[in-house]
């Protein structure tokens, strides 16, 4: 998914002779390969003014050879490390300024790399190289959504008393599965009180009849990640429950008039992502209602958290091509909360609901 | 699971008033919660010569504070990181000396700490403070293994031509699931000429009649792992195939005799985890086979891959309360490839086999 384009440009603008990736998001993008492990650092890739190269084990060398050929393929071992690896190109290259995820690699392997290497090695935040999707790297996060969407509707079916929270969770795993997608994030089912706990941790509780659910599931499919929540009342919610909801949906509703008006009315070529955050925060204050205790959103792609942010301190602006949720959020301590997340995109200076459940 | 003695001592041999866990593996250690990400830092954790702290975000202090009872709870926020925080304690305490995983820690969040904190930050290997197993958390790997000896079992029933690797591996990973327990990573299944890829990322490819299947996978219950791999002929194997498979079953069982007598006939307290490697590796060589292209073997727990490591290079021995996996293996490019991978541990001088799927 690529931009030749864009990464040279990126070079260029930021005084570097090469760029290397660590985070598998970011190697994905480059590659369009998918099977490197987010738990172990199984790959690296190099972007240089000539070529692009992606380094990997042996033991992933020939698949990853097969699969992926935009790049120079380079194994590592035991006996020949990845820092000797890149050396030899550096020297060949005559690469001077190389820069780097410091969000991502580590002590350890920065202590290695500017020992074997004598380049300058340059903190830089990557993430806005892969911050506007192109049409079909959005067409990838509306399977995803769309799916999602299909999961919602058949969950309905297991909403009885008596299932737990991790029973649901799996019942939408299984179908997300077998409509050939993964799960993007482990599922949050929370019921009742755990409703109040934002990221709540699905476990054994049961479900009661008159129950509140709160949901926040997100599908994966050819690498792409969607991520909705909602909130589902079983039998009649209360007074104050109603109210509640009505005042998440509201700023949501707000939020959104927001993005829309401006990137319409005024023909804005981006808005400032935590004016965004700002409308939907103070609409939730402004009725006597706790602040959100998390960002009001967040980009999504390759990973399901990732560039632009939409939070009091943000420094994104959001802007053609960018995709992210909108998800207030109301928690009332031991009692119950109700979050609504959807994604949307910017098409054509237009706001697109990618997420549609209802 | 943690010992506080062990913990205590770990910082006197060191030098150090406090260590700083930051991997989820040594974090889930300490508390005995099993809810963080490994994807995102949800939390750190800080032993110190009076005190364990866990450090988490307000997202998800409640529930930790609730489920961890044997540290003190502190939560952050964008508005109070993490690096502030520390630098209460660090000043509370008088710490001077702070051992840290740069392993796992970035260049970012320690450029972070060091900005914030003026002790010493010095890189240590934590590797050590679990490696040693209590007869509980042996208990939790058997049970493990014994829900994947159970998959093994059911996944027989599915081995008919034409069903794909993800749709076998989507049956292990239904038994699993619904035995309680969930995969402790991505299956590896691999058909026919895939075998002969160590590391094959499982697909589309469908079994055929006379096929090889290459089976690893393994089985996570309540944040303990197992691991098991398996080589099953479909129909009659060649004469090639038969052989390959003998040698390597065999140099499995020099390895494990080798241990066996080390540990029991002189009585020894440990074995050097390289030597064990060698009887193995030299063996397939000495039959005319390339060397096993991975180590041949990991300690295994709370991460699937820890410490100890069994291979060329390893400087651990291999001790009481240790529990690892040894696997060597033989492919041969473009044809097949065979392992055979089983977990052991080490309980009064005697190796005991863990996982049992025949």
């Amino acid at each position: 998914m690529t931009d030749q384009k864009s990464l040279q440009d990126f070079l260029k603008n930021n005084g570097l002779d090469a760029m290397l990736l660590s985070s598998v998001g970011n190697i994905s993008w480059m590659t369009s390969y998918f099977g490197f492990s987010h738990i172990e650092r199984d790959a690296f890739a190099l972007v240089t003014k000539k070529n692009k190269y992606v380094f990997t084990h042996t033991l992933y060398s020939n698949e990853v050879k097969d699969q992926v050929k935009n790049c120079i393929v380079i194994e590592y071992t035991a006996q020949k490390p990845f820092a000797t690896s890149l050396a030899e190109i550096v020297g060949k290259e005559k690469i001077v300024n190389i820069g780097f995820e410091n969000n991502d690699i580590t002590v350890e392997e920065y202590l290695k790399l500017t020992t074997a290497i004598t380049s300058h090695f340059i903190a830089k935040d990557f993430s806005g190289i892969r911050i506007q999707k192109s049409k079909s790297e959005i067409d990838n996060i509306k399977r995803a959504c769309l799916i999602g969407d299909k999961a919602y509707q058949h969950l309905k079916k297991f909403l009885m008393p008596g299932i737990t929270e991790l029973g649901l969770a799996w019942e939408i795993e299984k179908f997300v599965r077998e409509s050939g997608g993964e799960l993007s994030f482990p599922t949050i089912v929370a019921f009742g009180k755990n409703s109040a706990i934002p990221h709540h941790h699905t476990g054994d509780q049961t479900l009661m009849s008159n129950d509140i659910i709160l949901l926040d599931f997100g599908v994966k499919i050819d690498g792409y990640c969607s991520d909705i929540s909602r909130t589902i009342f079983i039998g009649k919610p209360t007074k104050e429950q109603e109210k509640v909801y009505e005042i998440v949906k509201q700023a949501q509703q707000e939020a959104i008039n927001y993005l829309h008006n401006e990137l319409g009315g005024k023909n804005n070529d981006s808005v400032k992502a935590s004016d965004v955050d700002t409308i939907a925060r103070d609409f939730i204050i402004k009725k006597g209602y706790p602040s959100i205790p998390h960002s009001l959103g967040h980009g999504i792609g390759l990973d399901v958290h990732e560039a632009p942010r939409i939070s009091p301190n943000s420094h994104n602006f959001l802007a053609e091509g960018m995709v992210f949720s909108i998800e207030p959020g109301i928690y009332i301590a031991n009692k119950f909360g109700v979050r609504i997340e959807d994604l949307y995109a910017i098409r054509g200076h237009k706001l697109i609901q990618l997420t549609n459940a209802s």
